[in-house]
């Protein structure tokens, strides 16, 4: 299914050099005044565009326009699916033209093959990371939804290679690119402001709903929450009192932190081995316009997708402890 | 909801000090039949009798008899739902008598009498491990069906502590046994066998379902697949040939290997500080059949969760991408 | 899926020979006290104690008890699953040996046995109206869930035959019985109270989420509600203000009026015609404990699907349009 | 939920006098070339371009395009959601300007104020009949998905007041529009080619399943299958041969036959008494474009939820039963 979420959800369509990429939120409660403004510098952020020249090439080419189609009036939520699309505008299809045969290494292209008998080579397709501008402007109407209940979600990007120093990012990302390879980083995201209570027992838990979300974006391999991790090594004496944000699977009104992994751009211009639709192994270069680090564009795709899972199991709860209270 | 999966699905109930535990399994083809011998091994393996003793207390005391009321006949499945419990025997409710005022570090006490305004507080209710006894029988039916399909689940504690060498877990055990104190662990898993194409693009994607049925694992506090959080460090240079069992989120038929950690066992008998019902702050000592380590239990459970998400995308699969082939 | 319902679900189980039929009910609010009396009297209900005996041969003998298993404690509810059973008492699973190679007319023996290639023939197993025991009990919850918010529901059968005075039911009944025949017959349902705005629009409209409960009833062939079928002749300038109780699928506030309508009993002694499991035309005359009009103990299980399905559209309105409130 | 099917499935979106209507349908299988010439023409008799002047005034107006946003490429189905919408074109939103404020007598004015606290008030916004252009595309994409198995849909209007004589309805439609009043009607359908197995026992039956489906139609207030509401006077030994397509809800390979009601147009010349959003009391003649009879555009809307609905039990049957066979 290309649909998340069960009261407030969101369906998400397009590949990345058909017509356009989109979606549809449906169960938004009506008279929200959404801020279209606040999505439009979201989606630039997602375009890379506050990063520094040579972090992201594309930064000087995408501009994404939403095209409204259904669920508002005069900018407020009417209670009725949102449907929205952003026009794919730089499809240089050709560049892929002349690999279109050719199962790049690390891309789902030999998988998307294998399952469906067939697929749109253009980019990706299905499969791009252009996807994921559909679900930053969900997430932002998920966000202007949890603000009215004063609850927030900020990430960034904490680590890129052994890196954790920020001031220091540009120079490692500017060596790789020189070099033609990519790098792999991290992202950690704080909720704010959390009420007590939403997730719900077994298998709805909140941080299982959360990893389910985050662990949907491309080329995301890890989730944690809490100490994570590390507390392989920890005592019960030592943390017990360290909760994390959730207790049972339910948040217990303290902010709720995750990070998530993301693994470097398969896309590099380093020569690489790999096969054709035939099987026959060869060598290919990837060059164009692609990041050196996929973690740097993430951290709005991050909150975006912590953002319409938060919305949606807080209006679970209302509707599942509405009579006991 | 306490139902996971979308056309193989298992839907859990019960308290660890009511009546029983048990659940339904929806969406079993017919015609399988049960190796209800298979079963009861899985049981063992979760209540930890291949454990030393002293490992797991509760080793000595529980035993689990599975009641089926529905959907089988002959041991062979009938395509319809299959109900079965199983009763919670060791009740020993006096023991959480004294304590029932009080919230338990690290426990879900709080956040369930928050968020229902009422909870079964004898030995943690609905939030307790004890539920997974449910899982661990979905689960093994689960195994049963991708055994048809030549698909295995199988996961080991690989650390514990700081110590990932298996001859000398016990000595640590027992040594923080003695302590009354308790330690975390990492559980990894491997699916053997993956068929082409298991996973939807986007939401569904494998890790994105795997993450989310493992992270709804009582104390479960992360997940990372293939190389996960490692990757932070790796060049596209390096790994864009190690896909870790999947590429867009879709089985590429090499082997799936995740991992999860499990915190520390909240119930030790070291004295905390909590609070109370009124707010007030008190010491709290838990005594009784604790492990000193959740992830050593683990195992069976985490195979059981992975087992019952991929029989759901594997049937998904043949439904969706039956008319292209 | 054997689970109906969004927030407020209702999962079934059950052959009407294996060990017990039952159900689990996911999503009722916690703290809401049930009345184990008033279920145990619309179980009596279904089993048709309050029909003169002739019109229903199984009076005598069928005696549901409930056996709970999870969500309550105290008999209030803890806001998880609530899990229940009933045996299976009287199994005389030997009337059906001699006819289990038959596909008896009308019943869904032949389609089981093509959809699954397995069936279990006592009784009609999964298919039998023994199943709808439990939807009573989840029926009975529903029913008291919507007591607190004022909302009732009251089926009556309002036709038999070409009779719609009740006082002269019982002599077609006895006339039918002594000719070994059945008849079908006509179920009216009034739901009092309900608030404006219950029912989501498009696919979830209230007339719509009805009628997929109340047809999937056994033996239901029909469903209108408000004029229903008679307004193919009805002019607008006659009918414009006579609602049936929804407008666009939500609650108007006024009474909800609907009506289904039961095919006779299949099970006649008198012979028929139909084919065994080889395709060979065979006779058969059906002796045994068997309804004259199916439609006499339907009010109550009719009652039940209406009540979940409400409960569960009430539950969905308070979270959808929270926000607006 | 604005979405309908589990498999195969349809989300639908759009206000009559918004932007556009639209949808998505996800889960069609990859690989099926569209035939958009047939798309365009259940398009025109949605439109009514087929029927007599007089009988749809707005057969001169309406021209709907298609604009597809995703999900194929060459007109061949990817297997991702395909994502459409349809311009609204004449948007004459002053004809509502003056009854704004005023509740339509049988619209959905009055519900969709008291649930939301807000609505678009140009031609009924989402509850408009216009939403159904929407499922006309999903249902004939459905159509050529169904046409690979051979299973086609046809329905056609079957009775308008008393008269049952096709070529009598032009003049009874034609007096009733002079007197600017309206008329019921019945809407017939026939699924041939029917498989053997579709359906889901207990709450997903077919019929359940496809009453569901078709009583979302706006207007629709009767939905019954076989003999229907005529069994009240059958008995068993008439009618126990004839199944009406289903048995135990799964299809038996025959035909299967239902019927539909539709209420007479609400919109009519004749002065009706209604109230404002205030509770004045007030006296409204609605002009402009408005059908006399609503069943006359009903049969391609009625063969689109049948469709939609046998697609999605039919790709669910294919899992479900897999292993049995």
């Amino acid at each position: 299914m290309n649909t998340i979420g069960r009261i407030f959800s969101f369906t998400d369509f397009g590949e990345s050099h058909g017509v356009a990429v989109g979606g549809v939120v449906d169960g938004c409660p009506a008279g929200l005044k959404l801020d279209m403004e606040q999505i439009r510098s979201e989606l630039q952020r997602r375009a890379g565009k506050d990063l520094p020249y040579g972090v992201s090439m594309r930064a000087k080419t995408e501009e994404d326009q939403v095209c409204w189609l259904s669920g508002i009036k005069d900018d407020i939520t009417l209670g009725s699916p949102i449907a929205f699309f952003i026009k794919n505008q730089s499809a240089h299809a050709e560049d892929y033209e002349k690999i279109k045969n050719i199962f790049r290494p690390a891309h789902a292209d030999f998988t998307y093959q294998a399952k469906y008998g067939i697929r749109d080579w253009r980019g990706g397709g299905r499969a791009s990371a252009r996807e994921t501008a559909a679900r930053v402007v969900a997430g932002s109407i998920a966000k202007q939804l949890l603000a009215k209940y004063n609850i927030s979600v900020n990430a960034k990007v904490i680590q890129i290679g052994d890196e954790i120093d920020r001031n220091r990012f540009a120079d490692i990302l500017k060596d790789l690119q020189e070099k033609g390879d990519s790098i792999g980083g991290i992202v950690e995201c704080v909720i704010h402001g959390m009420k007590i209570g939403i997730g719900e027992p077994i298998f709805d838990k909140l941080p299982a709903r959360l990893s389910y979300s985050i662990m949907s974006i491309n080329a995301c391999k890890g989730f944690e929450y809490g100490s994570g991790f590390s507390l392989v090594n920890k005592r019960g004496s030592e943390i017990n009192n360290m909760s994390g944000g959730a207790l049972g699977g339910i948040s217990d009104g303290t902010d709720f932190t995750f990070r998530c992994v993301f693994k470097p751009t398969p896309s590099i211009s380093i020569a690489q081995r790999t096969i054709d639709e035939n099987g026959k192994s060869v060598d290919i270069s990837i060059r164009g316009r692609h990041d050196v680090c996929l973690a740097l564009r993430a951290p709005v795709i991050v909150e975006s997708m912590a953002a319409i899972t938060i919305a949606d199991l807080l209006l679970e709860n209302i509707s599942r402890s509405c009579y006991a209270k």
